[in-house]
């Protein structure tokens, strides 16, 4: 089974990305044949400028190798290595009625954050579908925010198919990850880079580890006097410690909670160090790639050469159904 | 001099296109680089299914040769096979608000005439963009109709090189074409293929000499009696024998309306043999070319090799610029 996964370059990793992609990316690759790719052309659409772009795609690539998708399982790439997707992009779009396009949330809500309505911006729930029918994916799994997307993907290739004949392009299943861990932000909405409420999953170049353990120290609490039983319903830190602690350890802290003379500063120190010991493997992992960016490299190169190799068979036969060859 | 013109595959030419296109197109290969290429992604904005646009693919690529276009002077290619025009559309559409495609008359007016409003109608000027910046055309000569899709492209060419940096694209002129013939159609509306008033400059295969004779005998007229003077001024038939005969056999045919005494039918038969006259060695070269289509598909697989020459170099300046490379 052919499954698909795509991520953005747009910085380092948060541990809500590890939590909500990486990490079940990882299991997939296990699962079936997969494809990662870094989603350089789809960030354009929102992009800052040329060498911030750059620098993103090589930590995303950085990243996917660090926490653990090994190019011996899965076809790991970079979208833009495949310009082709493109061209079938233009293809799918020749039967999308605008309505499905006006229709799409993600449009409309980046438009009202304060984004450029550009065109790309728009076009790009036809740019995903191409993505995903490119590889003849089988199974992608989403969140629920891009459950609409994958709507929209499965209809253009249905047209495609009823227009062009059955075959032409794979329509592919979906699936909604329900039960990724909810991460919460530093001040407990959804840990989002958009609202500056992020822990990344390592440090970035520009910051010490003291200046991370800071950012924990933010977490947000009540302000419950020291001696007194803390809340443990709806506590950041409890639901952040449940991500990296064990099960005893997460136990001993809801009991030290209830049972008050722990000050919240005590709390936020072990739910850093937790929190540092869990990426501790993933940050030594980052650092060798980091001198290492030749094998970097050509893991990306090897994955572009196994990703063309099936979108050209894909592309070929849609071609040929639509009348360009 | 780069000078880049594209042409739609809709069926075969008719006149208008004739002297509206393809003459304009054979006197500008000689004074510069000229690009000609067959617009086939643009074609299936409105494609009807793909037996019938191979077709019009083939008979375009064929009536380019068979009209004097000479691939020793000029590049002569389809568009798809230089399918990275795709990328650099997407390239475009990243700073190409939308509000200046949708305020597009072209978009508007196809849906209107009936054209499902699909997404490739909308975004078609930025991939008509991608196709001039992608071989730094310099002079585009165009129809008035086309003058706001040449606004556009200038328009994306110098936001990326605003944001990119100058020279990431060249910004191209845009010649209006004032002087071209206007063509009337039979019914004397402009001719269109969409007002199904056009005479081909070549019976189609399925069409006899007699039935394009029978077309010309349709050319709209008044109820002037035989013997009576006829009116000149707007007569269709004059129109179009200015296109087909001599100055000395124009004059005579107008002399002959105002004198009186000779009938429509006999004028139209002037028409028709000044017409069929016009285009023998076009029909002759046609036919020719329909019998060698080894070579018409070698000089359109050599077009393209020179035309991938130019958008790999443009191509890959414009990647480094915006951060792809």
């Amino acid at each position: 089974m052919r499954i698909l996964t795509g991520l953005q370059p747009s910085g380092k990793l948060h541990i809500g990305n590890y939590f909500g992609a990486m990490q079940p990316a990882v299991q997939l690759q296990d699962q079936g044949d997969a494809f990662y790719f870094i989603a350089d052309y789809h960030a354009m659409t929102t992009m800052e400028n040329a060498a911030t772009h750059r620098e993103n795609v090589k930590n995303l690539a950085i990243d996917f190798l660090a926490c653990g998708l090994d190019p011996e399982k899965a076809t790991i790439f970079r979208q833009s290595d495949v310009p082709e997707v493109n061209e079938l992009a233009w293809i799918l779009s020749t039967v999308c009625p605008m309505g499905l396009l006006e229709r799409a949330h993600s449009y409309k809500d980046k438009v009202a954050k304060g984004f450029d309505a550009n065109h790309a911006l728009f076009a790009y729930p036809a740019l995903m579908a191409a993505d995903i029918l490119l590889y003849d994916a089988e199974l992608v799994p989403v969140g629920k925010d891009q459950k609409q997307h994958l709507e929209i993907t499965r209809d253009l290739a249905g047209k495609i198919n009823d227009r062009f004949g059955e075959g032409t392009l794979v329509v592919p299943e979906v699936q909604i990850k329900e039960n990724t861990a909810v991460v919460p932000g530093l001040d407990g909405q959804k840990m989002s880079k958009s609202y500056h409420n992020t822990l990344p999953i390592c440090p970035p170049d520009t910051m010490t580890q003291k200046q991370v353990r800071k950012l924990v120290m933010k977490v947000k609490t009540d302000s419950t006097p020291v001696e007194d039983p803390k809340p443990t319903e709806g506590s950041i830190v409890i639901d952040l410690y449940k991500l990296f602690a064990s099960e005893a350890d997460v136990e001993k802290m809801i009991a030290d909670h209830q049972a008050g003379g722990i000050g919240y500063g005590d709390f936020k120190q072990r739910l850093f160090d937790a929190y540092w010991e869990y990426f501790a493997p993933i940050r030594a992992k980052r650092a060798e790639l980091e001198n290492n960016l030749d094998y970097v490299n050509q893991v990306i190169a090897q994955g572009a050469e196994k990703a063309r190799a099936e979108s050209t068979k894909v592309l070929d036969r849609v071609r040929k159904a639509v009348g360009l060859r």
